[in-house]
């Protein structure tokens, strides 16, 4: 069929509807009712309110469209196809291998900005990406997101309603499509309305009820929401879930699934065939805005023979300096700045600053979204509470975003707070997220040079710091790079390795020095780069120091330091090797940070034992 | 100086500023401030309204108590010592190795009922003692939250609103102190008490504004909340943080530290001397409730000869049987029960089923809440969407709670619906929490056992259910011991071994069966129990395979199946052995599932070719 050009935003409402159906019955699956209610909400914003250049995904202008309802991706999908980023063909490729159309959205498409599918993402990083166009681009883009009712439960959507209601950024529209069914049943507020736009107006938007397939009252509540000048606006829509074909139509067991009888249902729909809309060009503003360095650009140095610097402070400065040195660096922080130290990127640069509360969520979605506009952001928190926003990461990681992670005051080590702010599964579950780089200084030049690495840093990076000081182990100009390891003591009658990172470097080198009162001379190796590991300096250290190594972490036996070695020297193919393990045993208490080491077993005390065990065969 | 009786809130209120003073000064560290701001909301709680029988801590009837702000330890201490719950030696051990009164509380305190100190969790588990007490217990026990304002940006704290106040529970009282300082700077909304209070009534709570100093109006509040029979309340209290000491009273720079000087702040504050408070004793109404039996209480069993089963219908069907047999056992499901299989048991016990709707974060609190007061719970969603609820998880851990979590289609084997549904990291973030225990089953018989088994397991435990159906492997009277595993294929001239679980055992035999044709034999392990682990089951593999070992897992590399093999073998002092360790290579899309497990190279065709290259040496 000949594909025709449309302004009428009914007709293309129906071709979305048909392709939808097209597109599920295609692939044997996929949410094709999810995508019928939202239709005419879709092809409203195409025809007349969305400004987009669909010709050049760069342009910095363009408004933003994000499916926090990632499960209607048919949808998604159709409207490419009707704005002419992609082919027929292409669409019919829908959920098969190697497709760009998977099943939930993935920006493999150059419209798609994030991955979506976890269900209450999409809009808190939609609050990123308008506080990326207000605050960081100066551009008036905005930026639309199309909400499920059924994610409206997740805290999540809260801390971006309470984010951008009190920010007032009105240059993001939310639109909830309340088709009133979920996957297993009626949502909590089925079509009451009120309820979802009473609690949108208690948190400062404005928030307009109307009928989502009335495509005169979406038009106006479109307008009206552009012409909002001082909130954010949401939309709360009426629809029905496979909205046009009896069959379906709002009916609980169509949840998931493709319409049964295809053909039927695209002639119920009255197919239009293949429809192309032209969509409005963005506005031709000023250029894109970019920061001028401010402040002392020099990296900060420590010397060797200085006073002890904990690398969270470290973190800090380095992160401050090369915010001065450029301007797309920005840093986020869950109301703990000041533990972190990010407080003095905030003092040097307030304007690349975004104080996120203690709503690590919308923390590490906000991020996410400045990153979509090419800025280059750093989040930082308690290593303990990133775990809050771990579901964040891990579709980072699937958004294929560039992200840097700081995690302070990790591991027992920081005493009489004790369990609740230790964090000592993070290296665990962070490098279990897929690409990503992991990160454990012991000393503060080494956290600094880290911080600046992690810059150019593709994926998900993390860094983890530490509360007290540390002596400096390395001069000013040490060169630590990512996936390397430092040998801090070695002699060529070390008869075990004791690998650790970050303070337990500092306990390692503290049972050297009594192990070699033994004579037994002990190899002492920082894995500073948890992800990626240098293999070859474990593999010599197995190969030289008699195949005896120990492992030794401020972190849960699992998942972290030590199964990192475990892993490379069984990638290295490497037998002969007798490892032993060292982390944290029991549930900690409070008390002080040295009793709480040795309670755990990772002091020097434990290092000493574990080798003298090691040494006897 | 002699301790004395009173009835005078005025006076408890003081006592305790005195004694947070005291103990923080005692310790060195510790938050004094926010704890004074809160003294007397917690002193008209004691004196005239709590009812709970101090001396027996497992009285059913007896109200609960819960600091969500957990920093204000030393006010929880303070009016521990007040109710004669510990006596003043213990009170100053505050933050000391082996003390019970940790820097954040955990309930190694008898009237401790979960560890608090990751804010916006304490709220959510309020929820779920309260469904519990209306919906399970039945008994009318008033559960108590004392939240900071800072925690107010959590989005978990409104899913806890939104549970409450859509379910009406008028058995919980939330009570905001309203101290407007954070730990950075002022909170969001400073003492803008109505923005707590607009925000928790379109929520459907009822909410109270009054002066948190004002014992009278402090009473009062608490009189309206426990008259109020068809809402939650919420009292937001307008609060000074260091309230009355004058250094430190709504001074920021006093965050989270003793009190500078604390004579003269013990003798400003008027140190009435030690009180001690009788407290009203709980109604003695009805016993507790407990379930009778219902439905088809037999253990599900699949026969050898049947049709394939889902791991994730085994789930379904053996709680349902057991929820038959126990009257102690609850489920809750993130509105995913038709696809967990949840569904079956809310079908049978509709009682005992709570509908959490798309809200994890509120779902594990409550099962937290709910196994407070004995009840044996188990929760239930896609093994993705449980990274939502990480922190929670973690905190779970330092509560000592028992908690029993199902995460369903784990694995790139889910197929089409693509990698933001997979939870390919599952494995390492469960891992990683103090012991948890970690299962992952390959068959329904075995599926069903483990569920039966972690009824009555301690700790956090989790069952990692797949999408598709499974070939039974075993009949149904086998048995899985947690920290077992089964050889499931296995002959003396074994020349490798293949360790897989779920999925991947499958593949194990499809790889033995070709390898046999090449004439490498090959044991295969279904190592069931990820943690812990089957130590001597794998040593032996090692010895008796010539060293080689495979291990195959639907997760990513990092932190699952693999390094549990490692670390074991690590620690049972092997050496000799040659692992290769299959998990998922690449960021999975949409696709069958057999093409996604050969993409990701753990089917049985990457089995094969890992086996033939071990089998070369």
């Amino acid at each position: 069929m000949a594909t025709t050009t449309t302004t009428d935003p009914q007709t293309l409402a129906t071709r979305l509807r048909v392709d939808s159906v097209r597109l599920c019955d295609a692939a044997g699956s996929g949410h094709a009712t999810s995508s019928m209610s939202a239709a005419d909400l879709a092809a409203v914003l195409l025809t007349n309110h969305m400004r987009c250049d669909f010709t050049d995904a760069d342009n910095p202008h363009n408004d933003h469209l994000i499916f926090s309802k990632g499960h209607a991706s048919p949808l998604v999908y159709a409207m490419h196809r009707a704005v002419g980023a992609i082919d027929d063909d292409e669409l019919l490729t829908y959920r098969q291998t190697g497709s760009r159309l998977q099943g939930h959205p993935v920006p493999l498409l150059p419209f798609v900005d994030v991955a979506t599918g976890s269900l209450g993402q999409g809009l808190p990083v939609g609050v990123g990406l308008a506080l990326a166009g207000r605050e960081l681009d100066r551009l008036d883009y905005r930026v639309w997101v199309i909400c499920g009712d059924s994610e409206m439960a997740e805290g999540s959507m809260w801390e971006a309603f309470e984010h951008a209601g009190h920010e007032g950024l009105a240059n993001l529209t939310a639109i909830i499509d309340v088709n009133r069914l979920g996957q297993t049943g009626e949502t909590r507020h089925g079509w009451d309305l009120e309820a979802y736009a009473t609690r949108a107006r208690a948190f400062g938007w404005h928030a307009i009820t109307i009928d989502g397939h009335d495509v005169a009252a979406i038009d106006a509540a479109y307008h009206e929401a552009v012409a909002t000048t001082e909130q954010p606006t949401v939309i709360v829509a009426r629809t029905m879930k496979g909205r046009g074909v009896a069959a379906v139509e709002d009916q609980l067991n169509a949840h998931g699934k493709p319409v049964a009888d295809a053909e039927d249902s695209i002639a119920e729909l009255g197919d239009p065939g293949p429809i192309e809309v032209k969509v409005a060009s963005p506005s031709n503003g000023k250029g894109r805005h970019r920061f001028q360095p401010v402040g002392d650009a020099d990296p900060p140095r420590y010397e060797l023979d200085g006073d002890p610097v904990a690398t969270r402070k470290a973190y800090g400065e380095a992160l401050t300096a090369l915010g001065a040195r450029r301007g797309d660096v920005v840093a986020l922080d869950g109301e703990v700045s000041n533990s972190t130290h990010s407080e003095e990127f905030a003092a040097a640069h307030p304007e690349r600053y975004f104080e996120m509360y203690i709503a690590e969520q919308q923390m590490i979605a906000a991020a996410v979204g400045m990153q979509v506009r090419g800025w280059t952001a750093y989040v930082s928190t308690f290593a303990a509470f990133l775990a809050r926003a771990y579901d964040f990461v891990r579709m980072a990681a699937v958004s294929r975003a560039d992200l840097r992670l700081c995690g302070s005051h990790a591991g027992v080590s920081i005493g009489e707070d004790g369990p609740s702010q230790m964090g000592l599964e993070d290296l665990a579950s962070l490098r279990a997220v897929h690409g990503s780089t992991v990160l454990y200084p012991c000393d503060p030049n080494q956290a600094a040079r880290l911080v600046e690495a992690m810059a150019d840093l593709e994926g998900i990076s993390y860094i983890r710091t530490t509360r007290g000081k540390l002596p400096t182990l390395y001069g000013p100009d040490e060169k630590f790079p990512v996936g390397g390891a430092k040998v801090v003591r070695s002699s060529p009658r070390d008869r075990v390795a004791i690998v650790g990172a970050g303070v337990t470097v500092h306990e390692a080198l503290t049972a050297a020095d009594s192990l070699e009162q033994e004579g037994v001379h002990a190899r002492v190796i920082d894995l500073y780069s948890v992800k990626p590991v240098d293999v070859h300096t474990l593999v010599a250290a197995v190969r030289e120091c008699g195949g005896r190594l120990i492992t030794v972490e401020d972190h849960w036996p699992e998942g972290g330091l030590g199964e990192a070695v475990l892993s490379a020297l069984a990638g290295a193919g490497v037998t002969q090797a007798r490892v032993t393990k060292l982390g944290v045993q029991g549930m900690p208490g409070s008390g002080p940070p040295a009793e709480l080491l040795h309670e755990a077993g990772i002091d020097a005390q434990a290092i000493v034992a574990a080798a003298r065990e090691l040494a006897q065969d």
